[in-house]
C-alpha cells in the first residue's frame, strides 16, 4: 500500500480493514476501468443484469463494462472462491450472496480485484481469455432491481429534514419529542420498487387542498422525489433475537441510492393517524449497484456530532464503534432535466448536494432499532435512510424543502418554474464518495422520467 | 339444491353464484366431516401443512382432516382439473394457486367437492383407495404460513375501533377528517407473520411514561392483540394499472384470521409521524386455513350502512354489487385463557365476539383504494382489515378497548385482572359462518401463547 498523499482514515478501526483491494495505485486491464470516476478496481461493486431471452446474472461493474461472474466462475478463473460463495454468484439475485453474510463479499471482491489486476497471476491468465467472453457492455444489458426485497423499511434519519417538514406543518413543534431518542422508521412496500431507468406514472389519488370541500380524485398536484441511501441486509436474524449494535455492521451487506418518490398532497391528507400509504407506494426507484462495505472502508466516518444538551443514544443504541467510524463519507446530488430542457438540449441542473455524514443515525443504529423488538431481517431486504438534507438549503434532498412547499419555486435554465416535478422531467441521483489518497468510488445513477398520469377512465373519476 | 328454511341470499348477485357445493344435505365419506363445525364439504379450506422430514404440500381442510392435493392428483383422483390448476395444487405454498386467480380456486373446488361426497362416482372412486395415502389427520402435521407473503398491508376499517382509539388520544377529535373518505391502511412487516399455534415473545422497546423523564428500555407493559380478517390477494394488477371496484373481488381469494399483535406503550412513543413500526412488527398471526370466497357465497351481506351525514364513499370506491353485497357475514371471537387458568383446569373465557358485517369498508374497497395510485398488487400479497370492533363494549377486539387503555380491568375466572397481556397467556380467535338453511363453516383458529422476554443482555439494558 502506498501512503504518498494519503491523510490517515478518521476511523482507526476501518484502518486495519484496509487491504489491498482499496490500493490508489492498482491498475485494471479493462479500458478505462482505472480512472473511472464511479466504478474504477476499487470499487467492484455487485449487480444483477440481464440480456435479451437470457436469465439474470450476478455481475461486477468494472469501468463502463460488468464482469459477468457465471462466465467468469464457468471458465475456471475463480477456482479459489469458497464452492458455497461461488455457487452463490452464480444465482439469478444477490439475496444467495447476501445469505451468505459479508465474508462472502470480502472472498468475491479478493476474487475478483485479483482477476482484473494488470500485476496479478489470475490478471494474467484472464487476459488470456476471450474478453467477449466474461464481460459485457452495461449499456448493452438490463440493470435489475438487485435482490428480491422481502420487506423494505423507510427511516427518517436527518434531522435537518425532520425538522425542516414537521416545521411546515407544526411550526410550534417542528420536530417531535421522539425524534432524539428513536430511529423512526415505517415499513414500504416491496412491490413497487423498481430499478434506475423505470419511468414512473403521475399516480392518482384523493387530495383536499380545501378543508371545507370534499376531497377530489385527481392526479397529484405535487409530486417529488426524496433522495435516500438504501442498504442491504446481510445474514439476517432469527425472529425474537436482536441483533446488537456491535454486530449491526455483520449484517449491512452494501448500499445503493433510494428515490423514495412522494406525492405530497395525497401524504397530507392521507397519512394520519398511520403514517404514508399510497402517497409513497406507487413507485420506489433503486439504483442498481450494491457498493458493499468492504468497498467503503477508506470512507468511514464518524456517527453525528450531537449538539450540545442533544440526549446521548440509548445504550442498545450505543457503542464506541458507532460513534468513531459508523457513519459514511458520502456526497449525493440530485439534478433535474424538463423536456424542455432536452428539447433545447440543455444538460441537467443541479437541484442539491448533502453528505450522508450529517445523518442524525447510523445505519448501524437503525439495523439495530429495527431488530431490537425481536423482528426478523432477512438477506436482501432493503432498508433506506430517509431523506439526506444537509443545514443548508442547498442540502435539501427533496423539492418539498427545496422550494418550501412550493413557495419558493426554482427557475430551472429555460425559464421554466418547478415548485413540484412536472411530466416529462427526468430526474438523477448521483453519489460517490472521495479521499486523498485513495481512488474516487461511485454508486453510479438512479434515474427515473416522470410520466403523464394514465388516461383517466370512470372508475377513476372523481 | 334443497330450499327447505332457506332464506333468501341478502345479496342477489350472491344467489346467482350459489352451486352445487354449498347444498346443506351434501354427505360426505370422511368420518365426522358432515357435522364438523368448521370444516364440512361445504367449506373446503385450502392450507398448506408438512411432516417432519418432507416438503410442504397444499390442502384441503375436511373435518379433522386434510386432503393432500399431491396424494390426490398422483393418484389419478382429479384428472378433470386444468393442467395449471392441478400443477399449482402440487406447489409448496398457495402462491401458484393465488396467481392464477379465482377460476383456480373454483375448479378446485368443484373438483374436491365431488371426490368427497358420498353420492358421486368420483367419490365412490375415491373411497376405493386407501384413504391414508390421501388424507392426513390435522393434528398430525404442522400447518404453515400458505402463502409466501410479499407484502402485507394493514387497514383500520372499523369505524369502532378507530372512534374508540382516537378518543383516548384525541378526546376533543376522536375521528380524524380524512377516515369517512379514505380507506386508512398502513404497511407491515411480512417476514414476522407466524403461524397459528406459535408463541410470542413479550418484546422490549422504548417506553415512556413519563413525558418528563428519558424513555427507558423494556419489556412492554402494554402487549395486546387485535382481532382481524386477513384476504389473500389473487392475481394482481401490474404497476401503473388500478382496479377497478367492479373488478375487486376478483383479486380476492380467500379470507383468514389475524391477531396483530401490538405493544401499545411502544406505539403511543413511536408512532408520530410515520406510523406504528416496532409496536406491532415483531409478530403477527395469521390462521393457516384460506376459505375461499367462494365457500362464502351464503353469507355475503350488504356493505355497512352509512349513518346520516355520512359522506357516500367516491366514484371509485362506489359500486351497487359492493353496496348490496360487498360485505361478509362473519362472527368473531376471542378467547383467553391464563397460565393459571390452564393450571386449575379452567376452560378459555370468551373476551369478545363482533360481526365483520360492521366494518365501514369492504374488503373490495381497502383493495381498490390500495391499488387507486397504481400499487402493483401479487398474489399472495395479505391485506387485514384492522381490528374487527363493534358498538358494544363486549365487540371490542383488543384490550385497548375492551380495558379502556388498561383502566377498567377484566377480571377472569380465577380471581386474575387482564389489563394487557400477561406472560403464560394463550389467546384464540374463532370465527365462523351462518345461516339458516346452509351448512355453517368456520375459519379454524388463530393461536398464540406469550412467551416472557428474550433474557436480559448488556446491549438490550436501558
Amino acid at each position: 500500500m502506498t501512503d504518498e498523499g494519503r491523510t490517515p482514515p478518521p476511523d482507526p478501526a476501518a484502518e486495519s480493514r484496509l487491504d489491498d483491494t482499496h490500493r490508489p495505485g492498482l491498475e485494471c486491464w479493462v479500458e478505462g476501468a482505472s480512472k473511472h470516476p464511479d466504478f474504477p478496481i476499487q470499487n467492484l461493486p455487485l449487480c444483477v443484469f440481464d440480456a435479451p431471452g437470457e436469465a439474470p446474472r450476478v455481475g461486477i461493474g468494472i469501468g463502463d463494462m460488468i464482469l459477468d461472474l457465471s462466465a467468469v466462475i464457468d471458465a475456471g478463473l475463480m477456482d479459489t472462491l469458497p464452492p458455497d460463495v461461488a455457487a452463490a454468484s452464480r444465482d439469478r439475485s444477490l439475496n444467495a450472496l447476501m445469505a451468505l453474510g459479508r465474508p462472502a463479499a470480502r472472498a468475491l471482491r479478493r476474487a475478483a480485484s485479483l482477476l482484473l489486476r494488470t500485476d496479478t497471476e489470475e490478471g494474467r491468465f484472464a487476459r488470456g481469455v476471450d474478453a467477449s467472453r466474461i464481460l459485457v457492455a452495461q449499456d448493452q444489458v438490463r440493470l435489475l432491481v438487485p435482490a428480491v426485497i422481502g420487506d423494505y423499511t423507510d427511516f427518517y434519519a436527518s434531522v435537518y429534514h425532520a425538522t425542516n417538514v414537521g416545521s411546515m406543518f407544526r411550526p410550534d413543534n417542528p420536530l417531535l419529542p421522539n425524534y432524539k431518542w428513536v430511529p423512526i422508521g415505517y415499513h414500504g412496500r416491496a412491490s413497487s420498487i423498481v430499478p434506475s431507468g423505470t419511468a414512473v406514472r403521475r399516480p392518482r389519488g384523493q387530495l383536499r387542498d380545501d378543508p371545507s370541500q370534499p376531497p377530489v380524485v385527481a392526479p397529484t398536484r405535487r409530486l417529488d422525489y426524496e433522495l435516500e441511501v438504501g442498504a442491504f441486509v446481510a445474514g439476517g436474524n432469527a425472529l425474537g433475537e436482536p441483533i446488537p449494535i456491535d454486530r449491526a455492521e455483520e449484517h449491512l451487506f452494501g448500499l445503493c441510492l433510494v428515490n423514495d418518490w412522494s406525492a405530497r398532497d395525497m401524504q397530507t391528507w392521507e397519512y394520519q393517524p398511520l403514517g404514508p400509504f399510497l402517497a409513497k407506494n406507487f413507485a420506489t426507484t433503486v439504483s442498481p449497484w450494491v457498493v458493499t462495505l468492504d468497498a467503503l472502508v477508506p470512507f468511514r466516518a464518524p456517527a453525528f456530532a450531537r449538539a450540545e444538551g442533544d440526549p446521548s443514544p440509548l445504550p442498545y443504541l450505543a457503542s464506541g464503534e458507532n460513534e468513531s467510524g459508523g457513519g459514511f463519507d458520502i456526497t449525493l446530488e440530485v439534478h433535474l432535466r424538463s423536456a424542455k430542457m432536452r428539447d433545447e438540449g440543455k444538460e441537467a441542473v443541479r437541484l442539491s448536494r448533502s453528505q450522508f455524514t450529517g445523518m442524525y443515525w447510523t445505519l448501524a443504529q437503525m439495523l439495530t432499532h429495527h431488530a431490537s423488538n425481536g423482528c426478523n431481517l432477512r438477506p436482501g431486504d432493503l432498508i433506506a435512510s430517509g431523506t439526506v438534507s444537509g443545514p443548508e438549503k442547498d442540502q435539501r434532498g427533496c423539492l418539498l424543502e427545496l422550494t418550501w412547499r412550493g413557495g419558493e419555486p426554482i427557475t430551472l435554465p429555460t425559464g421554466e418554474e418547478r415548485r413540484f416535478l412536472e411530466d416529462g422531467d427526468e430526474l438523477v441521483m448521483r453519489a460517490w464518495c472521495e479521499r486523498d489518497g485513495f481512488a474516487r468510488i461511485g454508486f453510479g445513477e438512479c434515474r427515473g422520467e416522470v410520466l403523464p398520469p394514465e388516461r383517466r377512465d370512470s372508475s377513476q373519476s372523481s
